[in-house]
């Protein structure tokens, strides 16, 4: 029997200014830390013992899987960044007030930006300085694997990819892991564990700070789920 | 060219109650948090942008490299934990009193433990609830590999070991790295680094809090050392 456990941060700085946030590297707000910190003790609590951490190349992921790890008492446990475990990329909304987006664009075409499976929000362009290849965390990486926007569709294969090549191999290897991550990275783990159809991966709301426990039986196969 | 920052874990609640740590799992004190945020204040005003991560399986250690991490805006760089670079053991002297320790084994005696190369403080037992056995971040460990005590000698050996395994081939591929661990498994490093004699690197004292700056040339041979 083997322990999955997926945690969405808390609220961050621009969740207070309901921004569009995606990869834009912001802080945890004070009461995103302590949605952390409560995280850490409903693990604790639940006798899970995490063996492995994944998490984002984003502070807000980054810190709630620290500041979990510490309530725990499991500093120690080894941790793998990976951008691919990143929010959605948000294209050119990214920096941007949701009222203000839904008053130039319409409040339709914004619902069908956040709502649909594969539709792709409005793109950068390489010279625009939310472009990540300007920025040394993804410096290395092939200008082919960095998005100019993504769909919820292109956030999830990317997912997948993770889970194939980084993930699932600890799994087999320890009984539990943690995965500090994002709405949408963890819509995209829970789609594949699950066996979603992209109608409900839509409608799939992860709530923050709630650590959400899947069992699996030796054969990876998804035999239980539960919220702490 | 290459740099290599070696960062001293600053002040823990035991420091304050003036205990032998070693292996001993304590937290940073407030001042010690205080002393990694100046860490990474004066890494990131160096100019120096590591691109991996070392530390110990210790949280004091750990914290260190998490709160230094934050105040450079590079939390998202890759890290290892690894226990080769812990403390040194202190085996039976751990959790003692370092001035009840004088006043039963006598000042001689301590300050022997405490200051030569190769002489090994009492031994614990497997029994005793200090053995690392006993914790689960060890318990994957053969035993042969788990102290009951150490001399300075025995400590440098692994983390010789850590530098030859783990870091060196990071060095090779990165030309930044930071390591935040202890006094001795640094000492090690830095008798590795510099060619220090048993003697030199008895006397060596590292500050703690102020990040040790190695310039090496393409060829790993260090030609400046400094702190910031």
């Amino acid at each position: 029997m083997k322990h999955i456990i997926l945690l969405r941060h808390g609220q961050s700085e621009w969740n207070l200014e309901n921004r569009f946030t995606g990869w834009t590297d912001v802080e945890l707000s004070e009461k995103g830390r302590e949605e952390a910190k409560e995280a850490g003790r409903l693990i604790k609590a639940s006798g899970l013992e995490p063996r492995y951490y994944f998490t984002s190349y984003l502070k807000r992921a980054i810190h709630t899987l620290e500041i979990a790890a510490a309530e725990m008492d499991r500093d120690w446990v080894p941790v793998i960044k990976d951008w691919h475990l990143n929010e959605r990329h948000y294209g050119a909304l990214q920096g941007l007030n949701k009222a203000e987006t839904a008053a130039k664009y319409g409040e339709e075409q914004v619902h069908l930006w956040r709502r649909s499976f594969d539709v792709l929000p409005p793109l950068l362009t390489p010279d625009d300085e939310r472009y990540p290849g300007h920025d040394p965390r993804y410096g290395m990486l092939p200008s082919a694997d960095l998005p100019l926007s993504e769909s919820l569709k292109d956030t999830i294969k990317r997912v997948h990819a993770c889970w194939d090549e980084v993930i699932a191999p600890k799994v087999s290897m320890y009984d539990t892991v943690l995965i500090a991550a994002h709405g949408n990275s963890l819509r995209g783990l829970a789609m594949m564990l699950l066996n979603l159809t992209a109608e409900e991966v839509v409608g799939l709301e992860i709530p923050t700070g709630k650590p959400w426990v899947f069992t699996l039986d030796d054969r990876m196969r998804v035999t239980k789920t539960e919220y702490l």
